[in-house]
Protein backbone atom coordinates (compact mmCIF):
# COMPACT_ATOMS: atom_id res chain seq x y z
CA UNK A 1 0.00 0.00 0.00
CA UNK A 2 1.13 3.24 -0.95
CA UNK A 3 1.03 6.05 1.53
CA UNK A 4 1.73 9.30 -0.38
CA UNK A 5 2.30 10.13 -3.68
CA UNK A 6 4.84 11.27 -5.64
CA UNK A 7 5.11 14.99 -6.99
CA UNK A 8 7.77 15.33 -10.30
CA UNK A 9 8.12 18.73 -12.18
CA UNK A 10 10.02 19.06 -15.54
CA UNK A 11 11.61 21.91 -16.07
CA UNK A 12 13.65 23.15 -19.52
CA UNK A 13 13.42 25.96 -22.26
CA UNK A 14 10.30 24.93 -24.67
CA UNK A 15 12.18 23.02 -27.47
CA UNK A 16 14.21 20.89 -24.94
CA UNK A 17 12.24 17.57 -25.43
CA UNK A 18 9.97 18.17 -22.25
CA UNK A 19 6.79 17.01 -23.81
CA UNK A 20 8.02 13.59 -25.14
CA UNK A 21 9.42 12.79 -21.55
CA UNK A 22 6.55 13.53 -19.75
CA UNK A 23 4.93 10.99 -21.99
CA UNK A 24 7.25 8.71 -20.78
CA UNK A 25 7.52 9.30 -17.16
CA UNK A 26 3.69 8.86 -16.99
CA UNK A 27 3.94 5.03 -18.41
CA UNK A 28 6.68 4.39 -16.70
CA UNK A 29 4.42 5.46 -13.14
CA UNK A 30 1.68 3.98 -15.05
CA UNK A 31 3.51 0.15 -15.36
CA UNK A 32 4.98 0.29 -11.73
CA UNK A 33 1.51 0.67 -10.90
CA UNK A 34 0.97 4.30 -10.01
CA UNK A 35 -2.70 6.30 -10.93
CA UNK A 36 -0.48 9.43 -12.75
CA UNK A 37 -2.15 12.87 -13.28
CA UNK A 38 -0.79 14.90 -15.87
CA UNK A 39 -0.88 18.49 -15.66
CA UNK A 40 0.90 21.75 -16.81
CA UNK A 41 2.20 25.44 -15.76
CA UNK A 42 0.57 28.11 -15.97
CA UNK A 43 -2.80 26.51 -16.46
CA UNK A 44 -3.58 22.98 -15.35
CA UNK A 45 -7.43 23.94 -13.82
CA UNK A 46 -10.40 25.92 -15.39
CA UNK A 47 -9.42 29.04 -13.79
CA UNK A 48 -5.59 28.49 -14.38
CA UNK A 49 -6.54 27.99 -18.03
CA UNK A 50 -7.83 31.26 -18.03
CA UNK A 51 -5.12 33.25 -16.49
CA UNK A 52 -2.49 31.42 -18.49
CA UNK A 53 -4.38 32.93 -21.48
CA UNK A 54 -3.91 36.10 -19.91
CA UNK A 55 -0.28 35.63 -19.28
CA UNK A 56 0.57 34.36 -22.97
CA UNK A 57 -1.58 36.60 -24.91
CA UNK A 58 1.31 38.34 -27.31
CA UNK A 59 -1.34 41.06 -27.24
CA UNK A 60 -0.53 41.84 -23.76
CA UNK A 61 2.51 43.76 -24.51
CA UNK A 62 2.35 45.98 -21.91
CA UNK A 63 2.29 43.68 -18.71
CA UNK A 64 4.55 44.26 -16.28
CA UNK A 65 7.17 41.76 -15.14
CA UNK A 66 5.79 42.02 -11.05
CA UNK A 67 2.22 41.28 -12.88
CA UNK A 68 3.63 38.68 -14.58
CA UNK A 69 5.26 36.75 -11.60
CA UNK A 70 2.12 37.60 -9.51
CA UNK A 71 -0.22 35.62 -12.29
CA UNK A 72 2.22 32.72 -12.68
CA UNK A 73 1.51 32.25 -8.49
CA UNK A 74 -1.94 32.41 -8.85
CA UNK A 75 -2.42 30.06 -11.28
CA UNK A 76 0.03 27.66 -9.44
CA UNK A 77 -1.90 28.92 -5.94
CA UNK A 78 -5.01 27.29 -8.04
CA UNK A 79 -3.60 23.91 -9.50
CA UNK A 80 -2.18 23.57 -6.17
CA UNK A 81 -5.61 23.48 -4.18
CA UNK A 82 -7.62 22.35 -6.94
CA UNK A 83 -5.59 19.42 -8.19
CA UNK A 84 -2.10 18.94 -7.09
CA UNK A 85 -2.39 18.59 -3.23
CA UNK A 86 -5.62 15.99 -3.10
CA UNK A 87 -3.94 13.86 -6.07
CA UNK A 88 -0.57 13.92 -3.60
CA UNK A 89 -2.92 12.43 -0.41
CA UNK A 90 -4.44 10.03 -2.41
CA UNK A 91 -1.11 8.59 -3.33
CA UNK A 92 -1.41 9.49 -6.71
CA UNK A 93 1.98 10.28 -8.85
CA UNK A 94 1.69 13.95 -10.15
CA UNK A 95 4.08 15.23 -13.04
CA UNK A 96 3.67 18.68 -13.58
CA UNK A 97 5.28 20.60 -16.56
CA UNK A 98 6.73 23.43 -15.26
CA UNK A 99 6.33 24.54 -11.46
CA UNK A 100 7.88 27.51 -9.20
CA UNK A 101 11.46 26.76 -10.41
CA UNK A 102 10.61 28.13 -13.77
CA UNK A 103 9.49 31.55 -12.19
CA UNK A 104 12.77 31.43 -10.58
CA UNK A 105 14.47 30.68 -13.99
CA UNK A 106 12.10 33.11 -15.90
CA UNK A 107 10.96 35.84 -14.20
CA UNK A 108 13.79 35.81 -11.61
CA UNK A 109 17.05 35.09 -13.62
CA UNK A 110 15.14 35.96 -17.30
CA UNK A 111 13.53 39.05 -16.14
CA UNK A 112 15.63 40.35 -13.15
CA UNK A 113 12.55 39.64 -10.20
CA UNK A 114 14.40 39.67 -7.18
CA UNK A 115 14.76 35.84 -6.05
CA UNK A 116 13.62 36.82 -2.65
CA UNK A 117 10.37 38.50 -3.52
CA UNK A 118 9.81 35.30 -6.14
CA UNK A 119 10.33 33.18 -3.54
CA UNK A 120 7.81 34.85 -0.69
CA UNK A 121 5.12 35.19 -3.15
CA UNK A 122 5.22 31.36 -4.04
CA UNK A 123 5.61 30.03 -0.45
CA UNK A 124 2.10 31.34 0.08
CA UNK A 125 1.13 29.84 -3.28
CA UNK A 126 2.16 26.74 -2.84
CA UNK A 127 1.55 26.15 0.96
CA UNK A 128 4.42 23.94 1.55
CA UNK A 129 3.84 21.50 -1.66
CA UNK A 130 7.17 21.01 -3.09
CA UNK A 131 8.26 18.12 -5.88
CA UNK A 132 9.93 15.28 -4.50
CA UNK A 133 12.41 15.36 -7.99
CA UNK A 134 13.03 17.77 -10.41
CA UNK A 135 14.18 16.73 -14.05
CA UNK A 136 16.02 19.81 -15.79
CA UNK A 137 16.01 19.37 -19.44
CA UNK A 138 19.73 21.20 -20.01
CA UNK A 139 19.96 22.15 -23.47
CA UNK A 140 21.61 25.13 -25.01
CA UNK A 141 19.17 27.40 -25.97
CA UNK A 142 20.44 28.40 -29.34
CA UNK A 143 19.17 24.62 -30.02
CA UNK A 144 16.52 25.12 -28.23
CA UNK A 145 15.17 27.47 -30.51
CA UNK A 146 16.28 25.75 -33.81
CA UNK A 147 13.52 22.87 -32.79
CA UNK A 148 10.67 24.75 -31.96
CA UNK A 149 9.29 26.09 -34.94
CA UNK A 150 9.62 29.91 -34.37
CA UNK A 151 5.76 31.09 -36.12
CA UNK A 152 3.64 33.86 -35.84
CA UNK A 153 1.62 31.92 -33.69
CA UNK A 154 4.11 31.74 -30.82
CA UNK A 155 3.26 33.26 -27.40
CA UNK A 156 4.08 36.36 -25.95
CA UNK A 157 7.19 34.20 -24.09
CA UNK A 158 8.04 32.19 -26.58
CA UNK A 159 8.42 35.70 -28.49
CA UNK A 160 11.39 36.63 -26.33
CA UNK A 161 15.11 37.31 -27.50
CA UNK A 162 17.79 34.79 -27.09
CA UNK A 163 19.41 37.18 -24.62
CA UNK A 164 16.61 36.21 -22.45
CA UNK A 165 16.72 32.54 -23.08
CA UNK A 166 20.60 32.24 -21.92
CA UNK A 167 19.92 33.97 -18.59
CA UNK A 168 16.66 31.67 -17.99
CA UNK A 169 19.01 28.98 -19.13
CA UNK A 170 22.31 29.96 -16.44
CA UNK A 171 19.32 30.86 -13.81
CA UNK A 172 18.28 26.64 -14.40
CA UNK A 173 22.20 25.91 -13.92
CA UNK A 174 22.19 28.02 -11.09
CA UNK A 175 18.95 26.31 -9.32
CA UNK A 176 20.44 22.49 -10.64
CA UNK A 177 23.80 23.63 -8.22
CA UNK A 178 21.73 25.32 -5.28
CA UNK A 179 19.56 22.17 -5.30
CA UNK A 180 21.01 19.13 -6.57
CA UNK A 181 19.10 16.84 -3.99
CA UNK A 182 16.16 17.60 -5.78
CA UNK A 183 16.77 18.65 -9.23
CA UNK A 184 18.25 15.93 -11.58
CA UNK A 185 20.09 17.73 -14.71
CA UNK A 186 19.32 15.56 -17.84
CA UNK A 187 21.38 16.19 -21.01
CA UNK A 188 18.76 16.76 -23.35
CA UNK A 189 20.63 17.16 -26.53
CA UNK A 190 21.49 13.32 -26.79
CA UNK A 191 18.72 10.70 -28.56
CA UNK A 192 15.15 10.39 -26.98
CA UNK A 193 15.84 6.97 -25.22
CA UNK A 194 19.29 7.92 -23.70
CA UNK A 195 17.21 10.49 -22.36
CA UNK A 196 14.68 8.49 -20.87
CA UNK A 197 17.01 5.82 -19.95
CA UNK A 198 18.33 8.01 -17.50
CA UNK A 199 15.03 9.65 -16.22
CA UNK A 200 14.39 5.96 -15.34
CA UNK A 201 16.95 5.10 -13.14
CA UNK A 202 16.17 8.44 -11.37
CA UNK A 203 12.51 6.96 -11.12
CA UNK A 204 13.50 4.18 -9.54
CA UNK A 205 15.70 5.72 -7.21
CA UNK A 206 12.51 8.14 -6.30
CA UNK A 207 9.96 5.25 -6.18
CA UNK A 208 12.02 2.78 -3.55
CA UNK A 209 12.55 6.47 -1.81
CA UNK A 210 8.73 7.07 -1.49
CA UNK A 211 7.36 3.44 -0.93
CA UNK B 1 3.64 74.83 -9.35
CA UNK B 2 2.26 71.14 -8.33
CA UNK B 3 5.68 68.73 -7.27
CA UNK B 4 3.60 65.57 -7.19
CA UNK B 5 0.04 64.39 -7.29
CA UNK B 6 -2.51 63.16 -5.35
CA UNK B 7 -3.58 59.61 -4.65
CA UNK B 8 -6.83 59.44 -3.36
CA UNK B 9 -8.41 55.39 -2.93
CA UNK B 10 -12.20 55.15 -2.12
CA UNK B 11 -13.28 51.82 -0.18
CA UNK B 12 -17.10 50.18 1.03
CA UNK B 13 -19.08 48.06 0.41
CA UNK B 14 -20.96 48.15 -2.59
CA UNK B 15 -23.72 49.40 -2.18
CA UNK B 16 -22.32 52.86 0.25
CA UNK B 17 -22.57 54.86 -2.70
CA UNK B 18 -19.01 55.41 -3.24
CA UNK B 19 -19.58 56.12 -7.14
CA UNK B 20 -22.01 58.77 -6.40
CA UNK B 21 -19.18 60.44 -4.32
CA UNK B 22 -16.48 59.62 -6.50
CA UNK B 23 -17.48 61.81 -9.19
CA UNK B 24 -18.04 64.83 -6.59
CA UNK B 25 -14.43 64.06 -5.50
CA UNK B 26 -13.44 64.59 -9.49
CA UNK B 27 -15.42 67.35 -10.16
CA UNK B 28 -14.36 69.07 -7.14
CA UNK B 29 -10.55 68.18 -7.70
CA UNK B 30 -10.71 69.64 -11.08
CA UNK B 31 -12.66 72.71 -10.47
CA UNK B 32 -9.28 73.06 -8.05
CA UNK B 33 -7.45 72.92 -10.99
CA UNK B 34 -5.93 69.42 -10.85
CA UNK B 35 -5.70 67.49 -13.93
CA UNK B 36 -7.61 64.08 -12.41
CA UNK B 37 -7.31 60.50 -13.54
CA UNK B 38 -9.75 57.68 -12.23
CA UNK B 39 -9.43 54.30 -11.96
CA UNK B 40 -10.97 51.40 -10.19
CA UNK B 41 -9.96 48.25 -9.14
CA UNK B 42 -9.23 45.20 -10.00
CA UNK B 43 -8.94 46.92 -13.19
CA UNK B 44 -8.22 49.90 -15.25
CA UNK B 45 -5.56 48.91 -17.58
CA UNK B 46 -6.29 46.69 -20.47
CA UNK B 47 -4.44 43.65 -18.49
CA UNK B 48 -6.36 44.02 -15.47
CA UNK B 49 -9.65 44.34 -16.94
CA UNK B 50 -8.86 41.12 -17.98
CA UNK B 51 -7.80 39.63 -14.47
CA UNK B 52 -10.87 41.05 -13.57
CA UNK B 53 -13.34 39.15 -15.55
CA UNK B 54 -11.58 36.19 -13.81
CA UNK B 55 -12.21 37.53 -10.49
CA UNK B 56 -15.98 38.52 -10.65
CA UNK B 57 -16.98 35.71 -13.29
CA UNK B 58 -19.82 34.13 -11.15
CA UNK B 59 -18.55 30.44 -13.11
CA UNK B 60 -15.48 30.78 -11.20
CA UNK B 61 -16.69 29.19 -8.15
CA UNK B 62 -13.93 26.63 -7.58
CA UNK B 63 -11.72 29.61 -6.77
CA UNK B 64 -9.50 29.10 -3.78
CA UNK B 65 -9.00 32.42 -1.94
CA UNK B 66 -5.42 32.48 -2.16
CA UNK B 67 -5.33 32.56 -5.76
CA UNK B 68 -8.38 35.31 -5.40
CA UNK B 69 -5.41 37.50 -3.09
CA UNK B 70 -2.85 36.93 -5.88
CA UNK B 71 -4.65 38.40 -8.67
CA UNK B 72 -5.65 41.46 -7.18
CA UNK B 73 -2.42 42.26 -6.10
CA UNK B 74 -1.84 41.40 -9.98
CA UNK B 75 -4.01 43.51 -11.45
CA UNK B 76 -3.18 46.47 -8.86
CA UNK B 77 0.64 45.52 -10.07
CA UNK B 78 -0.61 46.37 -13.11
CA UNK B 79 -2.33 49.43 -12.40
CA UNK B 80 0.57 50.50 -10.49
CA UNK B 81 3.02 50.64 -13.32
CA UNK B 82 1.35 51.43 -16.19
CA UNK B 83 -1.24 54.25 -14.66
CA UNK B 84 -1.06 55.37 -11.44
CA UNK B 85 2.42 55.99 -10.75
CA UNK B 86 3.58 58.13 -13.96
CA UNK B 87 -0.09 60.15 -13.31
CA UNK B 88 1.30 61.38 -9.71
CA UNK B 89 4.58 61.93 -11.12
CA UNK B 90 3.58 63.83 -13.24
CA UNK B 91 1.34 65.87 -10.48
CA UNK B 92 -2.22 64.14 -11.71
CA UNK B 93 -5.03 63.67 -9.06
CA UNK B 94 -5.51 60.15 -9.60
CA UNK B 95 -9.04 58.19 -7.72
CA UNK B 96 -8.96 54.48 -7.46
CA UNK B 97 -12.31 52.91 -6.38
CA UNK B 98 -10.68 50.16 -4.11
CA UNK B 99 -6.73 49.71 -3.67
CA UNK B 100 -4.92 47.61 -0.57
CA UNK B 101 -7.54 48.17 1.65
CA UNK B 102 -10.74 46.49 -0.05
CA UNK B 103 -7.77 43.25 -0.11
CA UNK B 104 -7.51 43.44 3.89
CA UNK B 105 -11.40 43.93 4.16
CA UNK B 106 -12.35 41.09 1.75
CA UNK B 107 -9.46 38.74 1.65
CA UNK B 108 -8.39 39.36 5.13
CA UNK B 109 -11.27 39.69 7.30
CA UNK B 110 -13.91 38.36 4.63
CA UNK B 111 -12.39 35.33 3.82
CA UNK B 112 -9.71 34.80 6.47
CA UNK B 113 -6.03 34.92 4.87
CA UNK B 114 -3.90 36.32 7.13
CA UNK B 115 -3.28 39.60 6.84
CA UNK B 116 0.57 39.32 7.19
CA UNK B 117 0.39 37.15 3.51
CA UNK B 118 -2.09 40.17 2.39
CA UNK B 119 0.64 42.52 3.28
CA UNK B 120 4.16 40.90 1.66
CA UNK B 121 2.33 40.09 -1.37
CA UNK B 122 0.89 43.84 -1.98
CA UNK B 123 4.19 45.46 -0.35
CA UNK B 124 5.60 43.37 -4.07
CA UNK B 125 2.61 44.62 -6.00
CA UNK B 126 2.66 48.14 -5.04
CA UNK B 127 5.95 49.57 -5.38
CA UNK B 128 5.99 52.24 -2.52
CA UNK B 129 2.87 53.68 -3.71
CA UNK B 130 0.49 54.08 -0.70
CA UNK B 131 -2.73 56.91 -1.21
CA UNK B 132 -2.56 60.08 0.02
CA UNK B 133 -6.00 59.66 2.22
CA UNK B 134 -8.65 57.07 1.74
CA UNK B 135 -12.45 57.45 2.50
CA UNK B 136 -14.23 54.15 3.98
CA UNK B 137 -17.81 54.69 3.17
CA UNK B 138 -19.16 53.60 6.42
CA UNK B 139 -22.64 52.04 6.10
CA UNK B 140 -23.99 48.80 7.66
CA UNK B 141 -23.88 45.99 5.25
CA UNK B 142 -27.31 45.60 5.52
CA UNK B 143 -28.53 48.81 4.18
CA UNK B 144 -26.05 48.59 1.73
CA UNK B 145 -27.34 45.91 0.45
CA UNK B 146 -30.52 46.79 0.13
CA UNK B 147 -29.41 49.44 -1.87
CA UNK B 148 -27.75 47.44 -4.07
CA UNK B 149 -30.00 46.07 -6.57
CA UNK B 150 -29.74 41.87 -6.33
CA UNK B 151 -30.27 40.61 -9.18
CA UNK B 152 -29.27 37.04 -11.16
CA UNK B 153 -26.77 39.12 -12.96
CA UNK B 154 -24.55 40.21 -9.28
CA UNK B 155 -20.58 38.67 -9.79
CA UNK B 156 -19.21 36.33 -7.40
CA UNK B 157 -18.11 38.45 -5.21
CA UNK B 158 -21.94 40.32 -4.79
CA UNK B 159 -23.33 36.99 -4.21
CA UNK B 160 -21.43 36.31 -0.92
CA UNK B 161 -23.55 36.23 1.87
CA UNK B 162 -24.27 38.85 4.27
CA UNK B 163 -21.96 37.01 7.04
CA UNK B 164 -18.95 37.68 4.59
CA UNK B 165 -20.08 41.40 4.81
CA UNK B 166 -20.29 41.47 8.15
CA UNK B 167 -16.84 40.23 8.48
CA UNK B 168 -15.52 42.51 5.70
CA UNK B 169 -17.49 45.29 7.42
CA UNK B 170 -15.70 44.64 10.91
CA UNK B 171 -12.33 44.82 8.73
CA UNK B 172 -12.67 48.11 7.40
CA UNK B 173 -13.41 49.27 11.26
CA UNK B 174 -10.25 48.09 12.24
CA UNK B 175 -8.07 49.36 9.34
CA UNK B 176 -9.64 52.87 10.20
CA UNK B 177 -8.74 52.41 13.52
CA UNK B 178 -5.37 51.12 12.70
CA UNK B 179 -4.69 53.75 10.34
CA UNK B 180 -6.39 57.23 11.66
CA UNK B 181 -4.03 59.55 9.66
CA UNK B 182 -4.65 57.68 6.54
CA UNK B 183 -8.73 56.24 6.68
CA UNK B 184 -11.06 58.80 7.17
CA UNK B 185 -14.38 57.32 8.03
CA UNK B 186 -17.49 59.10 6.30
CA UNK B 187 -21.16 58.29 7.44
CA UNK B 188 -22.44 57.06 4.18
CA UNK B 189 -26.21 56.53 5.76
CA UNK B 190 -26.77 59.83 5.64
CA UNK B 191 -27.83 62.62 2.19
CA UNK B 192 -25.35 62.46 -1.06
CA UNK B 193 -25.24 66.65 0.17
CA UNK B 194 -23.92 66.06 3.86
CA UNK B 195 -21.35 63.34 2.80
CA UNK B 196 -19.95 65.42 -0.14
CA UNK B 197 -19.82 67.90 2.42
CA UNK B 198 -17.65 66.06 4.90
CA UNK B 199 -15.60 64.60 2.08
CA UNK B 200 -14.96 68.67 0.74
CA UNK B 201 -13.55 69.02 4.29
CA UNK B 202 -11.06 66.49 3.34
CA UNK B 203 -9.66 67.62 0.08
CA UNK B 204 -9.31 70.79 1.04
CA UNK B 205 -6.87 69.69 4.17
CA UNK B 206 -5.13 67.02 1.34
CA UNK B 207 -4.82 70.21 -1.10
CA UNK B 208 -3.36 72.36 1.43
CA UNK B 209 -1.00 69.46 2.32
CA UNK B 210 -0.11 68.56 -1.03
CA UNK B 211 0.44 72.05 -2.74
Amino acid sequence: MMKKGIFITVEGIDGSGKTTQINFIKNYMEEKGYSVVLTREPGGTKIGEKIRAIILDPENKEMDSITEMLLYASARAQLISELIKSAIDEGKVVICDRFVDSSFAYQGYGRGIDIELITRVNDIAIRGIKPDITFWFDIPPEDALKRRKTSSSSDRIEREKIDFYNRVYDGYSILAKTYPERIKRIDATRDIEQVSMDIKIWLDKIINRAL
